[in-house]
């Protein structure tokens, strides 16, 4: 019976990352069949978030590893699975998730996190779960490190199946590749960290992505006032064509960003989100949120050794600060559904893709999203 | 109409605080009349806080103001009323309270707060909304500084009527004195603020009254295990009684308590409570609580000038922290009916006052906190 199962070794196309800030190589490489409980997949889009950046970069010292594939939001098809896997077979059209679910731990029967005991997000993780091994390596057979349980900027690519949703065939797998990670991470954090009420007020730091999915799941619930806050001034006319309301460049005013805010509605916003990553902007997202009740959702990575700025007294005011991994979705129970909401408009997508190339120019797309220019580039593989 | 009232100053005594640690004297000072919407009040009982301790140590130079009355945790009975008043005359018996409720503030009318924007909490107030002066001098003229909307170590204290509850004649005055502060304080953060479910988890470091307010209040809502964390071995008998299922001594344990914590219970617990003022306790509570859902509630008040022991990511490991304010009740609306609990046994009073003293041993009563000898000490007057 083992023996029946003809899966091989497949060579092809990767994006190679060799050391920190340095340029990717494209280049051939061999990628394992997929073992217990694995699946390896068929990568047809991808696309660049911040976090991908921030790896690439290497800021923190624990995440260096390399040769490694970075990667995290995609789509693609099943080419084949491993023993034991029985909810995804070859041809399923699926999306890769960074904060896998497996389904029957503690965690994941929790109703409380998304946080599964065994698959959770890990940027320190660098190999898989089953052997402590890579399932990549180069064409002279040098182990090639895994990223945060997908590794997507590859032709083929091998995950643990708690880290891949199978959606409806019929959704563009040119847009669900946003679900893997940006558009899940925003939308969730407005609708199941934060549960944004109708009608209440809303302020984003930072307007990648990320923070416009957060516009996005803010309008999409009907929020009256979404207030953005970016130093770039060409995420205003992006930020209003998906909702926002106000936009505050904080470059540009004389007094800190949460006076402001407070000029805008008296008392402060009753939800604020951090998505820029900056431990300041973090302490202006907090004060910017009302007294009393104000909620304040962290999304934004933060490798600052900084201790978070606030005082513990600070939080008799009432205001309270909680972190959202991938929008407190549980990827392979609730993505299917999210993405048949996205399929019949409830969220809108189409604004998140600024830009289209080859996945030869990977590295012109880090580029464009270091520059601030794009939201989020297609990879088309 | 004006003239017609005939309210008087009166000639009392109280126990007046002249400098930081310096021991109280009790004498003769003067109370005037209760202004517009102010309520005078005869105290029959009082008890010590450990915040009227902090206060009394002066340990933030901003909280100085001398002479002063402290005292916040008492009952008595209303004196004579203000220009205005309507919900309480002369004979009611009532509990004063140091965070406030005026009822029409867009605070007091959020369901999401009990802080109100006129009459919440403030340590750094020290003389009446209305005029800006005080209600109390010295028999030679001297104003003598308020404390906490409060000064209850007086045998007559003027309140905001917003700080004033009427409770059940019937409820017993030496008992609900209690529900100033301690009670209100520890059942209402698990009841209000962290919404404890039965079945669930509880650990509560620093086991004076207010921590084992919160014991009580868990074992009250039915949490399955109430572990208590305090340095002083005494506490150990006295929280058996009122329903600690464990205890731990961090003095007599070789690593840090919250590994003694998931030695009790796998993982930690479904909610911790701080209660010390102290900022390492502070984040062995937040360690100490279950990742994924645990929340830390913040009782202690901290005087350091220290921020929040907690690095942004930890937050992604998705335990909550958030401060209770008085429980999170709202005084006026709430606690003639948390009184009545009281009286019906819901929660039991009785174990939480160690010690009976008239109230000339003021300084006698403080020593006995101090000295970690006394829950409440009750002052008669
Ligand atoms: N919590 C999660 O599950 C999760 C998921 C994905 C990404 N992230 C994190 O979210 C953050 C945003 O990701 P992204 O892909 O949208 O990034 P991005 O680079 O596209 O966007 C960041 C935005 O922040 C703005 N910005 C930078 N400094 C600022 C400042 N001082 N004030 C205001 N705005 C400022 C930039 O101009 C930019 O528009 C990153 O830290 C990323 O690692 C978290
Ligand atoms: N949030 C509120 O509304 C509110 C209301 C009342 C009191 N408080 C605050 O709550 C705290 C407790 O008040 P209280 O009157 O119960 O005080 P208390 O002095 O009676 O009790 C404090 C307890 O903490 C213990 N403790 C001290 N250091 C410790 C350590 N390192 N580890 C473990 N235990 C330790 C002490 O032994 C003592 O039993 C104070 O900070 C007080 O100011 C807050
Ligand atoms: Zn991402
Ligand atoms: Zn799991
Ligand atoms: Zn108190
Ligand atoms: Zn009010």
């Amino acid at each position: 019976m083992e023996s029946s199962k003809i899966v091989r070794k497949i060579t092809c196309k990767a994006a190679v990352a060799y050391g920190p800030g340095e340029s990717l190589v494209i280049e051939e490489i061999v990628v394992d069949p997929p073992q217990k409980m694995e699946v390896r997949i068929k990568i047809l889009f991808t696309s660049i978030c911040h976090t991908d950046l921030g790896a690439w970069q290497g800021r923190n010292e624990a995440q260096k590893a390399y040769p490694r594939i970075l990667g995290h939001e995609a789509s693609g098809v099943v080419e084949s699975v491993g023993e034991g896997v029985t909810d995804l077979k070859a041809g399923d059209h699926v999306i890769p998730i960074f904060n896998g679910e497996c389904g029957h731990c503690v965690y994941c029967k929790s109703e409380n996190t998304n946080l599964c005991g065994k698959f959770r997000v890990n940027p320190f993780k660098s190999v898989m779960v089953n052997d402590g091994k890579c399932r990549f390596s180069t064409k002279d057979g040098k182990p090639i490190f895994h990223f945060l349980n997908t590794s997507t900027f590859s032709e083929y690519t091998v995950l643990d199946s708690a880290c891949v949703v199978k959606i409806d065939p019929k959704a563009p797998l040119n847009r669900m590749a946003l679900l893997s990670c940006c558009i899940s991470t925003g939308v969730g954090a407005v609708w199941n960290t934060a549960k944004v009420k109708p009608g209440s007020s809303v302020a984003v730091f930072g307007l990648g992505a990320v923070g416009l999915a957060v516009v996005e799941g803010a309008r999409a619930v009907g929020a009256s006032k979404i207030i953005g806050i970016d130093v770039n001034p060409d995420k205003l006319a992006k930020g209003q064509k998906i909702g926002l309301t106000d936009f505050i460049n904080p470059k540009l005013i004389d007094k800190p960003v949460h006076e402001k805010v407070k000029d805008v509605i008296e008392g402060g916003v009753d939800y604020s989100f951090e998505c820029a990553g900056n431990l300041d902007v973090l302490r202006e997202a907090f004060l910017s949120s009302h007294d009393g009740w104000g909620l304040t959702v962290v999304l934004g990575v933060h490798p600052s050794p900084r201790l978070l700025p606030l005082h513990p007294m600070e939080l008799f005011d009432g205001r309270k600060i909680v972190a959202s991994t991938f929008g407190d979705f549980k990827g392979k129970s609730q993505l299917p559904d999210f993405a048949k909401q996205c399929m019949d408009g409830v969220v809108k997508l189409d604004e998140f893709i600024s830009h289209e190339l080859p996945f030869e120019k990977i590295n012109d797309a880090f580029q464009l999203l270091i520059e601030g220019k794009s939201l989020r580039c297609l990879l088309h593989l």
